[in-house]
């Protein structure tokens, strides 16, 4: 059993809602009784998981790391996503540096485990990559002050925002089109508190095709930054306790390559996050 | 009681749900022990309701039709909207006709009953107006044929697909970032099963600012019609038991006028389809 201060909490989902301890077993806490959803991220749940985890870790199954493991939170009720929010990344889209913060959805039916497979659509050709930083809300914000940001998160995780150029782009506008296929949203391989985390701003986050580097970046080169993005949001919409926001990718995506390059089928696509993990795809057709 | 044949089925949520008889009355259907959700309409909700109505109809408690009504179904996983789906709608925009369906979404925080206050955000300066065809989707569609389309429908119901238009169009693209305030997307008084109508693409629809006219279309007027957009739509998303597609607005919104008039507070905004209902919204300030 480990004393409450000491236990960072790392949220899972293989078949069932579960933890990562310190030591990387994972365990599983169906008898915890909820999903990670919004009404466990509206009632602290995070807190009230803390808890009970010291009076039952010990008496938790053990859960195999090869098990098949979901997204680390249940579907949202909308992801949200920055677009060109590094210098560099729009710079190689051909974009101006955004002046304020560009926001398009994505279907929240795009959702997936970490290391699922990535599905190439029926009719993709352009099928691209991007690793992102997402935050995850811990409770109702609307109109939150940029100082009061922090105390709307949750915490973080790995997001791969999946991207179909060709239907983001060429397809009579609103980048949503190209954003929501199945199998384009895997998010994990765990949420991680955001007390374990010192700075949001300053992470590494990397990403490899067949294990050849392609993007290679810190937190610290976005335009417009963790609590500001929520602040931000919050005046446009209500976010609820669970709602994603993904916070844009740094270059080195597909489109901005010299020849341009998208997924095939068996490409593998690794990426990760300092603190937060790693993912794994492969690329398969659609059948 | 009704014989099941007759009986035409239109889902309604006073404090509960209910269901609007052909008399007119409203009933509370509380003992049926489900809402209009996700798993409602994936497992024949509407078929399985209309049957147990012609055993239970007569010992249901009628509603007042005083009561505050919510919006007709249960928040959906997505609000996907169509823009500029009618010819003169896009002229009055100073936009192209579309060559293909523009999409964008909705959050559905901003789902609320049908007459419930429109909450004008803070700083909002050109909050609009939009009377739609919504359509709800009745079973899970993925690259659905157009001949299929229609067997993908659960039913209609009415929308107002509020905007800000400052903030869709003039702060940093993709609209989503004006669509999504809370109270901005009304849906009901009732949803009405598809079977009751003959031709969704042949409904008169009209909107009147303190009584004053300003839109009147039919959906026959629409680029592209609702079998067209379930298809469409499918190739790019998987579409869920539940979800709405809201069809795109005819000519008469506020930024289309000459000179542009937006909603202040006391504006009273009343809108109709033909056989789907009236809505009715006072704006209020946000406070």
């Amino acid at each position: 059993m480990l004393p409450h201060e000491t236990f960072p909490l790392r949220l899972a989902r293989p078949r069932t809602p579960g933890v990562v301890l310190p030591t990387g077993q994972h365990i599983d806490v169906t008898h915890f009784g909820e999903d990670y959803d919004e009404s466990f991220f509206a009632s602290n749940g995070p807190e009230r998981l803390t808890h009970w985890l010291t009076a039952h870790a010990h008496t938790c199954p053990e859960v195999s790391s090869d098990e098949r493991f979901g997204p680390c939170i249940k579907r949202p009720s909308k992801i949200v996503c920055i677009g060109l929010n590094y210098a560099k990344h729009a710079a190689e889209t051909n974009a101006p540096v955004p002046a304020e913060p560009i926001v398009f959805f994505k279907a929240t039916t795009a959702f997936c485990g970490p290391n699922d497979n990535v599905v190439i659509p029926k009719r993709s050709e352009k099928t691209d990559w991007e690793v992102e930083l997402a935050i995850v809300i811990g409770k109702k914000a609307s109109y939150v002050e940029l100082d009061d940001a922090f105390d709307y998160i949750a915490g973080y995780a790995l997001h791969n925002d999946y991207s179909e150029r060709a239907w983001q782009l060429e397809r009579g506008g609103q980048w949503v089109k190209g954003k929501s296929a199945d199998t384009f949203a895997p998010l994990g391989p765990y949420l991680v508190t955001k007390d374990e985390v010192t700075d949001p701003n300053k992470l590494n986050l990397w990403l490899t095709i067949n294990g050849e580097p392609l993007q290679n970046s810190n937190t610290d080169d976005m335009i417009f930054n963790v609590p500001t993005l929520v602040s931000y949001l919050s005046q446009f919409m209500t976010l609820l306790p669970g709602d994603v926001i993904s916070t844009g990718t740094p270059a080195g995506v597909g489109m901005g390559l010299k020849p341009q390059r998208f997924l095939k089928p068996g490409d593998v696509v690794e990426l990760g996050i300092e603190g937060l993990g790693q993912q794994k795809q492969t690329a398969v057709a659609f059948t």
